[in-house]
């Protein structure tokens, strides 16, 4: 039989009943003699409560400290699900992430796992137990509590899944897998039975929310089978019902030769858009005007260049639509003087709309298609940038919607295809 | 400059506000260049929510996770009073009991302390920093885990104290002291300077609920100087005057010549009685009617055998009034058939009143000036039962108050003493 890692969301922990929930399928999954570890998220709302607490004592709470502290929501809940599976009779322990130990670096609150000794899980599996394992923390060198950072329980569940070679990653989640599209905006989209981790990055950071990035960057680096499915179906839902459901994101040679050229469109609108004009083009202008909005802990999104005219050109980029008004200061401050630049205009209101997909590699005339589609409606471009699998645009906020239903009938991802995933 | 514990208690912590106080008052006594660990309870509520919780999921739960998850309640309380300390400028740094680390015994929710390593500890404190540790939990051999039941935290400063040598051990609590006996029942009680730890450990057995009795054991057995005192008072009360409050419990070869011989009348309305008549006067009768009860994890307080008439005797002993039914069940399921016994009677409507002071011990009379003191009060005394520092009589219920206020009186402890202590 397998070795299965399960994750269960903070709304999946939210009550004694929910918890008993999880223990019942928990349960239904090893009764059918897999090894099982499960890692679950603090319940619903007690991180919250951690951090606003904290907050109360320390405007801007001490990081090692705050990782003390938030860390308490997910031991209750280990305890809490190593209870519940108990009290249904199958055999259960629950582990912190530095009794595991789940070692990370020091950096406190965004903590990265650096590995997971994988023998004390081991053992507990071999005496036939569940082990429940805290997500989101680990222990640093030096002994102390760290935290991954919000999300980060997706990310613990795939490193542990890695760490013991672990035959599949689910991830139970309140939506029932990745979709071509977000449904709410396109009412045909359609669940994706398979998408390449590659494919899923690009989802996720552009505003799928699906999977926390980093979760991802793990599966695809240790190459874990990781499937993301719902946790609001009953929990005595046949086991291969439930098994073969949701999205499993998997990797490119796993794919089946009729892949989709597009997996999915996707679109982020929490972004804002930045031009400095007339810069002289000359080496060391990028970093002149980049260097200044990262040491001000501003992220920059899309990065557009124009070509030179005259020794002249336009630097454009785009941030977070909360730091809009930060980068401008930042800019008007101190780097228009520097690099004697001309006017720096802005815009908010824009959005990123993007086509992924893996099989765009062998395919020409994606962007084309893509550019006739957003033409055909009467959407201008403002800023255009590829990647391997994926092509962004930018372009005003008001035509997102109509931007994405537009892609997703063209791309042919409104029709129910077998030539999609397995 | 001195070493000093401070223990505070979960009312202390019960909001941002009061720990906000406790970290007004930890940071005085740093600021006068003491080195300060500290050992803060769980927010009030906090252990009993998370209980709560567990019994939810599992009505007895296991107390190896129920451990997991009562612990996280003084991990918060660590995180927030460093934050705390730090918002005023003090450089602080928390422990939890597995980062000392506290190693315990695998009892799981009663736990004892086997050992604690100073080291890490030591070392913050070479670094001007405030140490705080958690109360109440430890860790046992095999890396779980553990607490030490309710209560602990008082039992863990004190034991804190002992492994760092410290100078004093402060227990910030509701109370101001140890008094004479319960005000609430006599005005006129004082409350004492000092108290010896034999003393101190018999009043607190005895149902004066000040500190926790394994606390009172670890004082005495590693000579750790501890003090009780008021949390109530303002947090910039100058350090000299709060650090002689209180009651100080000391050691005999501490106590001036003028000692009380009584120090206190303690009492305990939560037993009741219970005699198995008739018994056959033979070896091994004692245990065959305590051995059931003990089997039924019925804890036993007072044990009265009468001299044997006829070869039949009466045995007595006192049960926690809750487990008294239980008591009486156990013995007429089985004990009475097997040791041919007579009746078993019983009786709730008691209560054990008692005079400690270790001046007993070079004084005669001052059982008889008790046993007159109750007779001029028309009590009867149902069990007597001595050792080298108390005597406690079992009387009637509804005649505590009588008796408490009558022996307060006869044994000179409502007069202002000069004699009492410092």
């Amino acid at each position: 039989m397998a070795l299965i890692v399960h994750k269960y969301g903070g709304t999946s922990m939210g009550s004694v009943e929910r918890i008993q929930n999880v223990a019942r399928r928990v349960a239904k999954w090893r009764a059918a003699g897999h090894r099982m570890v499960v890692v679950p998220s603090a319940m619903s709302g007690e991180t919250n409560r951690l951090i606003a607490l904290a907050r109360e004592i320390q405007a801007q709470p001490d990081p090692r400290e705050l990782d003390m502290i938030a860390s308490t929501g997910e031991q209750v809940s280990v305890g809490l699900l190593a209870m519940a599976l108990k009290a249904l009779g199958t055999d259960a322990i629950s582990y912190t992430g530095w009794q595991v130990p789940v070692r990370t670096d020091s950096a406190y609150t965004k903590a990265r796992i650096l590995s997971i000794d994988d023998a004390r899980v081991r053992a507990d599996l071999d005496a036939g137990r569940v082990v429940i394992v805290t997500g989101f923390q680990g222990i640093d060198e030096l002994g102390h509590v760290t935290t991954l950072g919000r999300g980060g329980s997706d990310t613990s569940a795939v490193a542990i899944a890695a760490a013991l070679k672990a035959d599949e990653c689910l991830i139970y989640t309140d939506v029932d897998g990745v979709y071509t599209t977000d449904p709410r905006v396109v009412p045909e989209a359609r669940r994706l039975e398979r998408i390449t981790f590659e494919e899923m990055l690009e989802m996720a950071s552009l505003g799928s929310k699906v999977l926390q990035i980093r979760s991802v960057e793990f599966a695809g680096k240790y190459r874990v089978k990781t499937r993301v499915l719902s946790s609001l179906t009953p929990p005595d839902v046949p086991l291969q019902v439930e098994a073969n459901s949701g999205t499993l994101i998997t990797f490119e040679e796993d794919t089946s030769m009729e892949q989709a050229v597009i997996s999915g469109i996707a679109f982020n609108r929490d972004e804002a858009k930045i031009t400095v004009m007339n810069v002289p083009d000359r080496p060391g202008i990028a970093f002149q005007i980049l260097g200044p909005i990262a040491d001000a802990n501003i992220d920059v999104d899309m990065i557009i260049q124009n070509q030179s005219v005259g020794g002249m050109t336009d630097f454009s980029f785009t941030v977070h639509r909360n730091e809009y008004q930060k980068a401008l200061d930042v800019l008007e401050g101190k780097v228009r003087e520097t690099i004697k630049a001309g006017d720096i205009v802005g815009d908010p209101k824009i959005c990123k709309v993007s086509a992924v997909g893996i099989g765009m590699r062998s395919h020409v005339g994606i962007a084309s298609q893509m550019f006739r589609t957003l033409s055909e409606e009467g959407i201008n471009i403002q800023m255009i940038s590829t990647s391997e699998i994926k092509i962004s645009v930018v372009i005003e906020d008001k035509y997102m919607e109509l931007a994405v239903r537009a892609l997703h009938k063209a791309f042919g991802l409104d029709q129910p295809a077998a030539a999609i995933g397995a």
